[in-house]
């Protein structure tokens, strides 16, 4: 496995393969492994004849009160990992070559970057969408890998390659989970052992909507109480935001009409947590 | 030539091209073709393997009280003119297709877009920058050209290529001129005769302002003067902007310090045009 930190360089080395008619693929990532991310590794390296993964903690995502500088960072752990799964290349951009002095170039997504997560983090999805456009031209993959925990980070990058026409595939992959069903998230790391207990909160309720849903239950209001109710019961948490959403405009939905997607962030003391999960009324659905 | 609306036939002929190694140019225009226009296709022509050129009149960089439905088009035309060029793809995207049901993804470039036309139009170089990213990603050129008359347009799409990492290479070219020195544009044919003698007052200023920094003026104030008394002495004009402006940033500049850039948008009646030059204390410019 290379690692390759000039833009330069990851270029070259693509025109190369491109020049030899190779499949590229591309994991961008913020780092710091966990099994979601080598999920989506390993998914990659089934589906291309190179596979890349980008590991940068963009700036340009995060708030001025947000965890930047603290976001963790383990880049020996992380090439050993990307190595063990048959990562080609692991690129690994500085931002100051990211973003130069004079950069003024940002993508704006719509509607479906407004709400939710667009809401509480006021121009995240406008750092995510250009950094994902910006790794999308420095690898030209033929397609790219992302992590369905970031639901709404998916679904705007997905739109945003179709409304620009990036000739790049965007695909999805499903949440991994740790045994008891925490999503993994490098920002687990950031919980004590009490947090880490408190954190489950989340997968428990989804868990419950699951179950109300399966009972029978559709409306909105009935759903999000339920959930409300799991998360508030549990000490040092608090709500950012609870929603029931059509999966693919990401606008609330009043009651689930075959399937819908219960989204949640909730603070564990100081740190933010997101998950979230497909409700239908007509199947079982895994979380 | 062969002239291909539909995005999925362009992109297959270009993917086609890709594989056998060919260097395609492509240059983006909104049609009524005038020499302007065929010297950015002859040049095209010199630089490529594959010329591409699409005519897509923008609705996105169109303000709502601005020319769209009247804004010329005569694609018989533009084709014959096109071929004899020896343009190998005339490309012609529907607007519908470009902006489908649920499009919502805009580039926006910051403080080049800003000013000048950037401020007498709001949006407008909102539209021009996300359409040419389109543009860039349907046909994946290795070259775009663009003509200088659009100073600001160049500017800005090559910072919106460069901050992107786009990996296409911008060109800009000069501007062509009629004999008695009237810059093309699409746009002249809006003019009847005495408004096309009246739209000679943009070369006329330009032409002042080379002859005074020739002389030894430097100061803006001086000069921007002198171009506003001799555009404002031509009866039925009104100015839209004039500024003198580093080359580089666009940002307003007190006096010419190595070189400057002089741009003017001028109405004539109810038709806006632009023209611009280099200004060199050092050496003489063409106009």
């Amino acid at each position: 496995m290379e690692i390759i930190s000039d833009f330069q360089d990851m270029q070259g080395r693509v025109r190369q393969w491109r020049g030899q008619g190779l499949k590229v693929v591309l994991v961008p990532t913020m780092g710091y492994f966990h099994p979601g991310h080598v999920s989506l590794m390993a998914y990659g390296r089934t589906i291309g004849e190179r596979l890349v993964v980008s590991l940068f903690v963009n700036p340009a995502q995060f708030g001025p009160q947000e965890d930047l500088q603290r976001y963790p960072r383990d880049l020996d752990r992380d090439g050993r990992l990307a190595q063990e799964v048959g990562v080609d290349v692991l690129y690994t951009p500085e931002a100051g070559a990211m973003y130069p002095p004079g950069y003024q170039t940002y993508v704006e997504v719509g509607s479906l970057a407004q709400g939710l997560c667009g809401a509480s983090r006021p121009g995240h999805f406008r750092g995510v969408a250009t950094v994902v456009l910006k790794l999308l031209h420095q690898v030209e993959p033929r397609v790219a890998v992302f992590g369905e925990k970031d639901y709404q980070q998916l679904m705007v990058v997905k739109q945003m390659v179709a409304d620009l026409d990036v000739p790049t595939e965007i695909i999805g992959r499903p949440i991994v989970r740790e045994p008891d069903g925490l999503a993994m998230s490098s920002r687990n790391s950031y919980l004590n052992p009490e947090e880490r207990a408190a954190a489950l909160c989340l997968y428990r309720a989804l868990l419950g909507a699951r179950e109300l849903v399966l009972s029978g239950a559709k409306r909105r209001d009935n759903i999000l109480e339920a959930v409300r109710q799991m998360i508030n019961s549990t000490p040092g948490t608090r709500i950012d935001h609870v929603s029931l959403v059509d999966p693919v405009t990401l606008q609330e939905v009043e009651a689930i009409d075959g399937e819908a997607r219960l989204l949640l962030a909730v603070w564990i003391n100081t740190t933010r947590l997101i998950d979230n999960t497909l409700l239908s009324e007509s199947r079982l659905c895994c979380v």
